[in-house]
């Protein structure tokens, strides 16, 4: 917990500078909010049941659909842009591999209402301040970076229908992990047919914006946003964390512009975090469309990549108490009980020594274990001329103190 | 999640304070870790169900159990006193009234290894220490405190059997809820004689440890447990917080030995919080005994207690930034950008406007809205100037600023 708390508190002081509030939502929902036909991998791994009441119920796979869901609830009162943060226990079925679990944790920033890649820029801002709070660097992480609108105009000039386009996206994502056959085979299965296939796969080998404008040419969407965004990551001073590359389409069915995906340098971990635009999810649960951007951040590959390269802090070793607090006997437990007190509500973290018997020895040896800066000893010959000794542990000096000069 | 922040900040840094270590535990449990045969509420409302590998599971209805597992997990290896304490979400299976909904979150403080009274007394400080930093008092809410070992003495002068103990505990638990011929007849029910009913139910009725005293004799444990409780409540000073008070029980079937409930004085609200001694709960679920003392302290109630009484903080209503950064124009974005990621680096919570056309009117508004105390403003002749401008919202004084003289 001392280390689940250590990058919880970064996830959410970066999401609070930046000016996001805090949400959150059912941990389990009904199963229907995830039921989308794209063939993702998160709903095939839905941990889903029924429950007493006969009703289908699906503890959470990720956040983005809760967040659609209260945003929708919100209806015309929301104020907008709406910038929202969550970090929410999320659950899948499947087998357990290295960097991922059954239940995990997810950071989640989401900005609504912003048509631009302005939305983008700020997120991926945040993403690139909470690297660098860990002491992570450009140099170990890089985020690549696409839009969906590159697969889908060559979609269109291949005349592949436009309700194909969130299967192929999601047989696309794969391109990195799977044979190229397999890929190959999968598109077909979806109809799509051989010069198309070809067509995507091509496309998706570009590495650079250039060759991207000399494909779709310069007044295309996807060209103009990408060359926007580059620029704006320019002026936030994170461009060196940035990597054009058209492979990157993301898993989730229900991206439709900028997407982009968070990668150890070093190329021995999946994924650390994704995210991207979701203009037309509102509509697909039943809601007025609105322009949406978010990203997804796990807590397991990154604290693979904090734990190799060793920056957890080593104050997370031991407890975070300041002082131990110890009778030398049972008469004089009343008495420790009120320096305890007394220390407690001038806001020092006090542990208090309650057991019976407990030699000095022991007492010393756990201060160390919860971190103590001081001992307070209460003796008997102390206790009677009216005050305690304070043992400093990093000083090992002994003073003689009252009470009330204590803190 | 302002609100609950608030809440949960409180309960944990009040853990803290006592030297507690944060854990967590699985929020989907083995339903036979909830499998009792007292017939108490907790398990007959449990949000049970079959996986897809057709386990039988349960949303957790309480963290006890959990925590009881870890233990058992430490084994030998944990170091005794242990001190933990979680704030985790809880489930039940029925339906909602005031105060109690089916999913909820609860405080747990829990000591492991003590078998003197100095472990509830710790606890009872926790929870005493909590209330006065909501700005609650004792004249707002009491707890009541009794042991159980009142009722086991009780039951023993009458041959009631042990086994009957728990089961006759959750009965006698509802005391005050149902009607005196129902208690009576549930007690019937389970093979309790007349004679012992009315013992049982006199003995209940107690409301002063003189009482007590009388009835069991200085000599017997609960007397002395809580003759020694009372008096280490005034050396810690929150002996105006307790009420001995016989009829309290609990309705959990594991606890032994001193038993407590905070309630509201004006008896409007259900019990805010409750606890006690199971020293037999490891061994029910198959380890070797140890000494323990815990309690659970919901969010739903205390919150309805903290509304009526007008306690949450002003400061909850708005947003946290600190400043609204505001570019004139489209062409002064990336200007904004790098005064915003500046600002943060230094610390600062900054929301940025990103959106286009946005009027200076709406961004006053805006920061308003967020709690913004500063609004920097991106104008064109500033910035061709090398300054921004820059608007105290407290004090309505603009100044021009260079940015690196913003923080």
């Amino acid at each position: 917990m001392r280390v689940r708390n250590w990058l919880f508190g970064h996830f959410r002081d970066v999401a609070r500078s930046f000016g996001f509030e805090e949400f959150d939502a059912p941990v389990l929902e009904s199963e229907e909010l995830y039921v989308r036909k794209a063939g993702e991998e998160i709903t095939t791994q839905l941990y889903n049941f029924e429950d007493k009441g006969a009703r289908r119920v699906a503890l959470r796979p990720e956040l983005t659909p809760s967040f659609a869901r209260l945003i929708m609830q919100q209806g015309k009162s929301l104020a907008l842009p709406a910038k929202w943060f969550a970090v929410g226990q999320c659950w899948r079925y499947e087998r357990m591999t290295r960097g991922r679990r059954r239940e995990h944790y997810q950071w989640n920033m989401d900005i609504v209402g912003v048509e631009g890649v302005e939305a983008e820029a700020e997120l991926l801002a945040a993403i690139t301040d909470f690297f660098t709070r860990l002491g992570i660097t450009s140099a170990d992480v890089g985020i690549k970076v696409s839009s969906r609108k590159v697969l889908q105009a060559v979609l269109r000039r291949f005349d592949v229908p436009d309700d194909s386009f969130a299967p192929v996206c999601v047989v696309v994502d794969k391109i990195e992990k799977l044979p190229r056959e397999k890929v190959v085979e999968e598109l077909a299965a979806l109809g799509v047919k051989e010069a198309a296939i070809d067509g995507i796969l091509d496309a998706m080998a570009m590495r650079s914006i250039d060759q991207l404008e000399s494909l779709l040419g310069a007044d295309a969407d996807a060209v103009s946003d990408l060359k926007l965004l580059f620029s704006h990551a320019e002026a936030y001073g994170y461009r060196d964390w940035l990597v054009f590359d058209a492979s990157v389409v993301r898993g989730l069915s229900y991206y439709t512009g900028v997407v982009f995906e968070g990668f150890d340098r070093a190329g021995e971990l999946r994924a650390i975090c994704g995210g991207g635009r979701y203009d037309k999810l509102l509509g697909a649960l039943g809601g007025e469309d609105r322009p949406m951007v978010g990203f997804g951040f796990g807590d397991a590959v990154i604290m693979e990549l904090v734990k190799d390269k060793g920056l957890l802090p080593e104050s997370l070793k031991s407890g975070n108490v300041d002082d131990l607090v110890y009778p030398m006997n049972a008469a004089l437990r009343p008495a420790a009980m009120g320096i305890a007190a007394r220390l407690r509500a001038a806001g020092r973290s006090v542990d208090l020594v309650i057991e019976d018997g407990k030699k000095p020895k022991w007492a010393f040896k756990h201060a160390e274990r919860c971190g103590a800066s001081r001992v307070v000893l209460i003796g008997e010959k102390e206790w009677e001329q009216g005050v305690v000794r304070v043992k400093d542990l990093a000083t090992r000096e002994e003073t003689d103190v009252k009470p009330e000069d204590l803190c």
